[in-house]
């Protein structure tokens, strides 16, 4: 597994919304003041992967804008910038996937998107993700191969990599990322900042280029746990157009009442990976510090994984790409357009056996949530260097998808909080999951555990 | 279309379970003589189609046995005779599904079958249906073709097609059905009987041997409305062992406030049968009359049954039948054998398509729901004989699940409630529809109406 990075390595955020709107009010800084210096800030951190496009201009042009507008400072977002993965669509900038052969320019902004513009917000550019979103680990792109900002050559994790790593550079408070299979939840663990996959369907997908139509999510990448609160409100709304669109009916969480599950330790696996192991357990005490615990089973959310990495939901990325893979194009990556192409070997017949199943699955995770409100498990159960997962590139990702492969399957709402770092310096993770529409007690618990739980450096043995 | 049949054919139901089990409390009869007149009734009307087994002896053991149960007289459905259809594991019968090379011995009784027995009911034996209940016709069988109880030569419908004749002809009471694209409610249409299918998932499905396992519902076929809440509640409850099992929260329903929409007429079609179009505008004169009426459209409910006839779900019957039917069989019936083997030509691509397309008409659908309680509409568009059906028994099938086939895709529940018949005396039905778990709404509603319309005769124009 991975080799021990400097010990000082881990991210390093910029100021969270809040602080941003504050200065803004307080005139120590204008909305164009603050996106230059971002600027200069991406600028110096060159071609590392993050960004597949900034414009600079566009940014500036619409920090100055805002400022001219009157009222625009009492906007939500107002002067806040923020970057968007690469698979959805936002007006001025092509949509690539990672793959420019396929690039096109979008004609509307996705819904979701343009709420945070509406509110003031400003994007400066599409971030860097595995290929059709079609990987967890962050080297599937033909552009730069980022990497994890705590460095030691590890991955960044994907397939929302960009969105990660502008958050964890402190270049954005916020970016949008999409989560299907843990595209949203596995970077921003390996990069030491909260990832948050909503329930499917209380933000928009419209706009989004599909990876699975029938799972993804559009989600968010943050450092301050406030922020995802600020601008999740933002964006969720039933879209019509968005035909697994549903209300977010708000719960009233009575934070001392929770639950958390804790699966046993011996149902979960770190892959040989001592260091993580020990870096869960530290975490797993806080959890039980803070919270009501109860013990379940992890074996229904693992088989449910397991349906998804083996199963037939790999056709529809087919659907999706499978007409532009049937022309050969030199800037596909090879590991991603041999995934997608297998999407061929299913039948019908495949799907519905592995529905069944799957309904057998949610049925019995439905009864494990009826005495627990949350379960907490890790993101990652280890970590990979970049020449690790180029060795080995499906092996490595099923890996880091161990525990989120199964999230959207069964309807669930997920938040991967920073837990601190292993004692070789590497991330560790926290996963909040909760069936779906309880995203008020998922986030209730995220934020708590955000709160103390450190991000670039070991939990101590005492706590 | 069909000839006119004689006009004083159609259903002749027995007693009702509320006048059988208020004969027997006062005396005037007991379970055992009922069930000898029942066999008697059975044996006379000759091997017409309507059973594949009755064990007479068995009947009449159980009867002596709960006349001899000090306190069975107080079971809710105390020495009520009834039938179950043979796709529907009950001990003591082979299940056959109509393909006795298929058939097997069930070790154990359907749960919602046993919930019947444990409250007093009497199986008498095992109902005739299309094989595989695959069909809406009830021509695919290779035991006697049953015909409508209307004459005429007209077909019964199907698959459920034993149950509805034995309520229709007053051998039983009730039956057991089940509905996967509306193998419930044709036949009931076709026999002046009521047919209900329940929202899915508030019956057990355990112990049926599956069609399309993600569609299938076991139903109901009965004379008197008023046993239909009687049997339904007995019959439902959650059960573990369905992944597709949901609690039945009932409703307060206000029945004078509840909304019915009426597609637009034209939006309807009878396939060219003026007088099945005429009886049913009679029949929806009575529907305006007696609730508050809103015009809605049919368009994505007519999509949706046209996704399911074009489209990949036939599949699911392969998962099932695919193993038994790769080997020949002497009686499986050609048309079913061609059509479930068809269900090979779908890819995996297939499935998420329609999947996809079909979400979308659920979210229309939903939207059309937030501005009616229920949809009325025609079960069948017209009638055929079985010289025709055989003559084309893929096209005419199509036809007569035109209304039917969208209802479980959709995940709506619906009653089937005789509405007279055309002027040349063959049946109409009417068919009350709406979104799931709104069963409650579905009863009220078809339980009025079943009070206003005839069920041999024409409706009168005046009314």
């Amino acid at each position: 597994m991975a080799e021990a990075p400097p010990a000082t390595a881990g991210p390093t955020p910029g100021p969270a919304v809040h602080e941003l709107l504050a200065a803004y009010r307080n005139g120590s800084l204008t909305p164009g003041a603050h996106v230059r210096r971002v600027l200069d800030l991406v600028a110096a951190h060159g071609d590392d992967g993050t960004w597949i496009s900034v414009d600079a201009e566009a940014a500036l042009a619409r920090a100055a804008e805002l400022e001219a507008t009157p009222g625009a400072a009492d906007l939500p977002l107002y002067g806040v910038p923020f970057g968007v993965k690469d698979s959805i669509d936002v007006v001025g900038w092509p949509t690539t996937l990672a793959c420019p052969s396929y690039a096109y320019e979008p004609r509307e902004t996705a819904p979701a998107v343009q709420r945070l513009l509406d509110a003031g917000a400003i994007c400066l550019g599409k971030t860097n993700l595995d290929q059709f979103a079609t990987g967890l680990n962050g080297t599937r792109t033909p552009y730069t191969v980022p990497r994890s900002v705590f460095g030691g050559d590890l991955v960044s994790g994907g397939s929302s990599s960009g969105s990660a790593r502008a958050v964890a550079l402190g270049e954005v408070p916020f970016a949008v990322a999409t989560d299907t299979a843990g595209s949203g939840r596995v970077p921003a663990a390996l990069n030491g900042v909260l990832g948050y996959k909503p329930s499917r369907g209380l933000v928009s997908t419209v706009g989004l280029v599909p990876a699975c139509r029938s799972l993804d999510c559009l989600s968010l990448v943050v450092a301050d746990p406030a922020d995802l609160r600020t601008v999740l409100d933002l964006m969720v709304g039933v879209d019509e157009r968005d035909a697994w669109s549903r209300p977010y009916a708000r719960l009233d969480v009575d934070e001392h009442a929770l639950v958390v599950g804790l699966p046993d330790e011996d149902g979960l696996t770190f892959f040989g990976d001592e260091a993580t192991a020990d870096a869960h357990t530290r975490a797993r005490a806080v959890v039980a510090g803070l919270f009501r615990t109860t013990a379940t089973s992890l074996a229904p959310f693992l088989a449910a994984g397991e349906l998804l990495y083996s199963g037939p939901w790999v056709a529809e990325r087919l659907v999706e790409f499978g007409d532009f893979l049937s022309v050969a194009h030199d800037d596909v990556v090879p590991v991603v357009g041999d995934i997608i192409r297998g999407g061929a070997r299913f039948a019908a017949t495949d799907v519905f056996r592995a529905q069944y199943r799957l309904a057998e699955l949610k049925a019995e995770v439905g009864r494990l949530f009826a005495s627990m409100d949350v379960l907490v498990l890790p993101t990652i159960g280890t970590t990979f260097t970049v020449p690790e997962v180029l060795a080995d590139p499906v092996g490595t990702n099923t890996v880091l998808g161990h525990y989120t492969h199964f999230g959207n399957l069964l309807d669930l709402c997920a938040a991967a909080v920073p837990a601190g770092t292993t004692a070789d310096g590497r991330p560790a993770s926290l996963m909040v999951l909760g069936p779906a529409l309880s995203d008020d007690a998922v986030l209730a618990v995220a934020t708590r555990l955000a709160a103390h739980l450190p991000t670039s450096a070991p939990i101590e043995e005492s706590r």
